[in-house]
C-alpha cells in the first residue's frame, strides 16, 4: 500500500457552481475506467456564507428550479448547530451545505482536470439537500451510477445509469429512507443484479451491511444482514460498503469502512463467496488504511478515510480512492493480490 | 359508523404458545373474505413473567429453533424499563413481549373462533423479536400476507403468500430497515404491483407514508413520497397506511392511521386516484374513529386505534378491524359509501 502524492482534489481546485457559495469538500469519488482514462464523480460539497449571528442552509427548491439559502438565527429557540456538519430545529435535520456532482478525469489516475459543471446536480424533490457518494459499477455495457438523495423526507438512494458521463438517465429510488452506501456487484449473481446497502434501524445504534437483489436495478428485494460492527474493534460502531466489489478467483473483494466508537473512520476488506455473497470468507482483522496522513486526519471531519471507488491500472495496480477528512480526494496504490494475501 | 359489540377477541380468549408466558395483546390483525367466511389474522403479543428485581424479554433463537427468555435486572447499569413496550440497553433496543399471528374464522365477522396454534410464527434471524400487525391482499387468486418482522438487526417487512390460511410461503424481506406499516394494493396499476410502504427516517422526527412498485411482489423500488403528517391535527404526529386500499369508482380509498402530538391514534380516510394513487384527492379533515370507547382509551397503550384490514360482508357493509388500545380486535360497521361521503 502505498498513499498517491495526496490530496489529488482539494476544494481550491473548484470552483462552486452557486454564486456566493464557498467549496468546502471535495471527497468521496466513485471511479471507473473509460477507454484510457480514469474517471472519477467527485462528491463536491459547497456551503452558502452565514449572515452575522444566523447558521446558513441551502436546498434546491424544486418549484424554483434551482437552490435557495434561508439564515437561521443562532437564538431560534429549539435550534441545535452544535455540530458543523447539520441543523437540528424540532427534530427536522437541515445540512449545511449542499452537495453535487462533478467529473475529473485523468490519464495516470494520479493527476485530474475537474469540470466546471455538475454531472448530476439535486433536481427531485427527494435530491433536496444534495446529492452524495456517488458509487459506479461497470455492468453489461453500461455505467451504473448509485448515489444518496438527501432530503426533508429522508435519504434515498438513487440509482442513473450512462454510457459516456455526459447523460445520466436516473431509474428510481431503488432504497428507501434511510440507506446510504449502496454499491451493485459488477455482474449478476444466480440471475440477478445484487447490491450492498446500509439502511439505518432505531433498534439497533450500530448500522450494518446488507445485501439485495434486483431484477432489474430498478426493483430491489430478498433483503438480507451480511455483516454489523464488531464491537470495541475499529469496525465496532458502524460499517457500509466502499467501493463496489472485485471479482476475484478467491471471491468478491469488498474495500469497506469502518468507525470506531470515537468516530474514526478506516478501510478494511471482505471476502465473500462468488456464488453466494451472503457467505464471508475473510475479514480484515486490522484495517488496511487508517487515518494517519494529514488530509485525512484534519479537514471537515477530522480522521477519515472513506472510499467509494477503486480502479485497476494497466500496470496492474489498484488505487483505492477515498475521501480524507470529509474534505479531499486522496488515492492509495495496492493490488489485489495483496490484498487478499492481507486477508487469507 | 356503527361499534360492533367490543372488543371481539381479549386476550383472555386466547391461550399462549409458549408455557410461562401471558397473552396480553391480542390486536392489529389483518382480514379477509374466505368463501363465506370472515378470516383474521390476529396479532397475538405474548410476555414472559419477571423474575423478581427483573424486566424479561423473550426471543427467537434460530440455532435452538425455539422462543428463549432472558431476565435483565433492573439495576444493570445503562438499562431504560420505563416504556412497558422496550427495554433499552446500550442503544439496543429489546422487546417485552413477542408476537405471533394467529387465525381467527368467523361467519357473521362479529363472532370469532380462534385457532391453537401459530399461523406465522417467528422462525428466521429477522424475526428474531416477533412478526407483527399483517396485512392481507387478495390478489390473482391468492392472498398476500405482509407483516412487521422485529429483530435486533431491524424492523424489516415480509411478504408471504396463502390460498388456504393453513400454510403460507415467505417471499422474503421486501422492505429494510426501518419499515412497517406495508399494504399490497389488490391489483397490478401501469403493469406493476403497487404498495404503501412507512420508512423511518433520522432527517424527520414524522413518519409518513410511501408508495413503490414491484414487478413481482418480491422487488420493490421506485420509491416514492405519498404524504406525511399534518402539522398540529390529529394526524400530525406521525401516519401510516391501514387497511389495504379499496377499490371504488371515485378512486382508491384508503384507511389510515395517523397519531398527534400526545400519542393518540386515530383513523382517517384518504381517496387516491385509480390510475395514479400518488395523486391525492381527499384526505379526511377530522377523524373517522377516534378513542372514545373503554377498550380503545384503556389497554396496553391507552387511546389507540389501529387498523389492518376491513372487508365488506354480504349486506354491503364494510366491517374496519381495529386494534384497540394495543389489545384488543374490536370492529366498527360502515359502508364505503359512508367513507366516500365523508370525503367528497
Amino acid at each position: 500500500m502505498k498513499r498517491l502524492d495526496n490530496p489529488l482534489i482539494s476544494p481550491s481546485d473548484v470552483r462552486p457552481l452557486a454564486p456566493g457559495f464557498e467549496v468546502i469538500g471535495t471527497f468521496n469519488a466513485g471511479a471507473a475506467r473509460l477507454g484510457q482514462e480514469v474517471l472519477l464523480l467527485v462528491r463536491v460539497a459547497e456551503r452558502p456564507a452565514s449572515e452575522p449571528g444566523c447558521v446558513a442552509y441551502a436546498a434546491y427548491d424544486p418549484k424554483a428550479g434551482r437552490i435557495t439559502t434561508r439564515q437561521l438565527p443562532l437564538d431560534t429557540p429549539g435550534l441545535d448547530a452544535r455540530d458543523p456538519r447539520v441543523v437540528c430545529l424540532h427534530g427536522q435535520v437541515y445540512l449545511t451545505s449542499i452537495s453535487h456532482v462533478r467529473l475529473a478525469r485523468s490519464r495516470d489516475g494520479i493527476s485530474f482536470s475537474i469540470g466546471e459543471a455538475a454531472a448530476i446536480a439535486p433536481e427531485t424533490t427527494t435530491e433536496e439537500y444534495g446529492v452524495e457518494d456517488p458509487r459506479i459499477t461497470r455492468i453489461e455495457g453500461r455505467y451504473v451510477v448509485n448515489y444518496s438523495a438527501i432530503a426533508s423526507v429522508g435519504i434515498t438512494t438513487v440509482l442513473a445509469q450512462t454510457r459516456d458521463f455526459r447523460s445520466f438517465e436516473r431509474l428510481g429510488a431503488g432504497f428507501c429512507p434511510d440507506n446510504k452506501d449502496v454499491a451493485i456487484f459488477p455482474e449478476k449473481i444466480g440471475g440477478r443484479y445484487v447490491a450492498f446497502h446500509r439502511p439505518s434501524s432505531g433498534f439497533s445504534p450500530r448500522p450494518a451491511m446488507w445485501l439485495a437483489s434486483s431484477p432489474d436495478l430498478i426493483h430491489w428485494g430478498d433483503h438480507r444482514f451480511l455483516a454489523g460492527p464488531r464491537r470495541g474493534e475499529w469496525d465496532g460502531s458502524r460499517i457500509g460498503c466502499g467501493a463496489p466489489p472485485i471479482k476475484t478467483e478467491k471471491g468478491w473483494l469488498e474495500i469497506y469502512h469502518g468507525a470506531d466508537k470515537g468516530g474514526t473512520y478506516c478501510l478494511g476488506c471482505m471476502l465473500l463467496a462468488l456464488e453466494d455473497p451472503g457467505r464471508i470468507i475473510a475479514r480484515s482483522k486490522e484495517p488496511i488504511l487508517r487515518p494517519e496522513a494529514a488530509c485525512e486526519k484534519a479537514g471537515f471531519v477530522p480522521n477519515v478515510c472513506f472510499t467509494c471507488g477503486a480502479v485497476e491500472l494497466d500496470d496492474g495496480s489498484l488505487v483505492i480512492y477515498y475521501g480524507g477528512a470529509d474534505e479531499f480526494v486522496c488515492g492509495v496504490a495496492t493490488s489485489v493480490e495483496e490484498l487478499l494475501s492481507g486477508l487469507l
